[in-house]
């Protein structure tokens, strides 16, 4: 089973590809999807759709699983993202794949055991349960995490 | 020149189409895209992008005009409001149609001459400047006067 994780964000969306088969897991591809921040903004979700769709197309995932949002308290931020973050999804359910997602403590609880870990952990941890794995940045990071927790809680 | 209005909502996102032709505005068709409440939100989301989608095909408008977020309080409200936003401004910029944001403000002042206008006089005043008008909605409603706001305001 290939599950495609997506960290989303207007300015970068992350998202890392996770293949499962019994109990093993192997890193497949991540990668970081910026946006131009002086395009109008549906511009910049026509390029992110574009190229989420590229990644769906190359890695034909079998599922798909996003990283719940962590709220702010600005209000236009948590709009921006939403407007991303909707896109992505979009992009995953057109697709066909069905679409789970994961509060931040629980993708990182599934990752380092603790939902309070740093983000430095788990990095360290992927490193550890992918070996190998280059990381494209800090959210390609968050989107394999999210893609490895899903693959720890489903069965297939 | 054809101008599609959007009100965009999870729940219900409301769509207008008026035509312009010099000076003079008449109303094409309105509508209400509804998702189902019980649905997950990729879900919706695919339902509202395939629906749009749908719209734009059948009037093939030359421009989008979409409300801007009144970005309240509750940030779930807004993130999901946010989601919706993203796949309509997605499905106007998909299209290859330049999309115009206008505040709400901005639109009751284009309508009725003032910002703090009530929506029951953006309503009469609708009924006044599209005549023989049928109103699918409240958001119908808003999303035709969104498109009025744009045609009042760009010279074509």
């Amino acid at each position: 089973m290939l599950v495609l994780g997506i960290d989303p964000g207007l300015g970068c969306t992350g998202w890392g590809v996770v293949a499962k088969a019994g109990n093993r897991l192997s890193h497949v591809a991540n990668g970081q999807i910026r946006t131009d921040p002086g395009a109008a903004i549906a511009e910049r979700l026509v390029t992110l759709d574009r190229e989420l769709a590229d990644v769906i197309a190359r890695h034909r995932p079998d599922a798909g699983a996003v990283e719940e949002v962590f709220v702010n308290t600005n209000a236009q931020s948590t709009l921006k993202l939403g407007q991303a973050r909707g896109v992505c999804l979009l992009a995953l359910a057109r697709a066909g794949l069905p679409v789970s997602e994961y509060a931040t403590r629980l993708v990182k609880k599934a990752i380092v055991g603790t939902g309070g870990a740093e983000k430095a952990q788990v990095q360290a941890m992927l490193k550890v349960l992918l070996p190998g794995v280059k990381l494209a940045g800090a959210d390609a990071a968050d989107a394999l995490a999210v893609a490895i927790a899903h693959a720890h809680i489903v069965r297939n």
